[in-house]
């Protein structure tokens, strides 16, 4: 059999999340982000979750003709947009709406527009501008954003023409660049045009309910991790992923004894160790500190030593009965994937996403 | 056109590291580990990279029979043994070795012994002793080598016997565990036994010349990392993987603007700022500090504020004439994957494992 290692997808807890971002904001329509392969939870187990959400967005071009080709007929969002003109043609033909960014991308729609070959686009794309509103990653300067729309809006291959920004902090309140800063920035940058509007990620969903519109665009929130430093819990949210693995052997330490790479941990009385079949390229952070929890057999555990490539050890001591073959979730039900990620310095994202394709997948509802 | 993000497998480079292995211990056979996807890097590549080593070591079961199928015809040892006794039948099925490191697994290869069905093995097994000398993750205790050799022996289904461990420290002279110590004690539990003996890994094949046998397991030297804190160029290694991607956008920050989320980078002046596509959904790490070196066509430029999970953003403000579409490599190729992973608090084995399926792949000889 495989190592004892899975990753079960609970559709009940994305259809769930996503009923509570709609819930949060009523009045909008969704976006559900699946990008990065739905945040590792895979794109069919998303398309099973979300299929009430009013459309999905991802940057990935070959999972979009993925999610076309296994049925899904409402909208798709490309994130990033094209990055050479063939994605437009790509676009063209499954019905894609394309980010815009930058000047260059404007300048593949103005060549398409032009084009009188076989590359000419059958109908008008759907383009979505995206307004730089302090991140500073994508997107024009605000002061940009009348012309990159005027040029737009004068090819005829470009349809609806939408608009978009992201916020940096909004899960915070930074003194300089918080979500109500950014939100006037864009505002003030789309004033007098034409066309729907989103800008609410999962932090904006849950603590900005005035930055509703249109559109929303959730992402963590809809795979139960949280977007800010309050529990997933707290907000009702409901771990999508669990990562369950077994002891696949117990040792028993003396004082003085060491365990795994650098010896980072030594027993200071007789220990007994149980090693988890699970490891760093498996996804499980190598950066998790001792003390990390872990549940063997349901009972909360720390982790012990450095985690390794494909094993890492807890300390089973209170545990005198566990065996070989016993039980241990890593995170998700019974413990919260931000718990795991706030012991490693980073975050449930990280750790849903790197989840490895040696893990074995499966689902329940 | 796919995101603009590369990992291109030097099909040479690992061959030149597999021949330095060879020359560092002549007279050993190599067990080449090609456990976790071969270090992320791929089982074709490492085919056809590895070819020359007289056996493959790994620890997942259906890309064992991968290797197989692929027409390796070699030994293949299985580094984590039966997880059950369907494993016994792949292992007879496709002549695979298997390692025993735990009673569990002697008794599942005593049930197949004693079987009479058409689970009966077609024959004998060759199987390695794992001793447990201080790594405390597996194998048996010293004290309990002989008997299980002994229980072993007396199974018709086990054909060659043979006997490993596993250092923890082979890179350092750590003060009470070092190679030496778990060597001294190897030695002493095998007294008298008949069998081949593998103990080396990377650290202890470029380190520790008196601890050569019959064969040896390098891993991550194979890929072209630093198993110690010494540079891979330093022993002639050769990076195997180079992660190239491009710049997706410049932003001109003013003073006093941020970039990313949480807003860790403010610019002090005014900042040119190229965004890399490429994330921690990618396999970059999140943990990577301000000042992580990154390459824009050739030049040595810091990261700046938090990698975010499809971008990272540089300071190119030395490279005024870098544009959209520049070349940027992450590691590899003129940039050693273990500085990246120090400023990162990690190692090039986090690294290169965690490779996303997303991020397209490449061969060069």
């Amino acid at each position: 059999m495989p190592r004892p290692l899975v990753a079960t997808i609970d559709i009940t807890a994305l259809q769930s999340n996503l009923a509570l971002a709609r819930r949060a904001m009523p009045s909008s329509k969704i976006w559900a982000v699946v990008k990065a392969n739905a945040y590792g939870h895979g794109l069919a187990s998303a398309l099973k979750g979300f299929a009430d959400a009013d459309g999905l967005s991802l940057l990935e071009w070959d999972a979009a003709i993925q999610l076309r080709e296994a049925g899904w007929t409402k909208p798709i969002l490309m994130l990033e947009g094209a990055f050479d003109a063939t994605d437009l043609q790509i676009a063209d033909q499954h019905r894609l709406q394309i980010v815009v960014h930058q000047d260059q991308q404007i300048a593949m729609l103005k060549d398409a527009a032009l084009s009188s070959t076989s590359s000419t686009l059958s109908q008008p794309i759907d383009v979505h501008i995206k307004i730089n509103t302090g991140m500073n990653r994508l997107g024009f300067p605000v002061d940009r954003v009348q012309p990159a729309y005027g040029l737009l809006r004068s090819l005829p291959c470009v349809g609806k023409i939408s608009f978009m920004t992201h916020f940096a902090n909004a899960e915070n309140n930074h003194a300089v660049l918080n979500a109500n800063s950014q939100y006037q920035q864009f505002c003030s940058a789309i004033q007098g045009l034409d066309g729907e509007i989103s800008v609410a990620n999962s932090a904006a969903v849950l603590l900005h309910k005035d930055m509703s519109a249109q559109w929303i665009r959730p992402g963590v929130m809809l795979y139960g991790a949280s977007p800010s430093n309050s529990e997933a819990a707290v907000y009702g949210l409901r771990p999508a992923m669990t990562l369950q693995s077994q002891l696949m052997a117990i040792q028993t330490l003396q004082a003085g004894e060491f365990v795994g790479y650098g010896s980072l941990f030594k027993a200071e009385k007789t220990t007994r160790v149980g090693v988890v079949a699970c490891g760093y390229a498996d996804g499980y952070p190598r950066h998790a500190k001792a003390g990390t929890p872990v549940l063997v057999d349901g009972q909360r555990v720390p982790l012990i030593g450095r985690v390794s490539m494909d094993m890492l050890t807890v300390d089973v001591t209170s545990l005198p009965n566990v065996e070989v073959g016993a039980k241990v979730t890593l995170w998700g039900e019974g413990l919260a994937i931000d718990e795991v990620a706030a012991a490693s310095d980073t975050i449930g994202y990280e750790l849903m996403c790197a989840i490895a394709p040696r893990v074995a997948r499966a689902e329940k509802n």
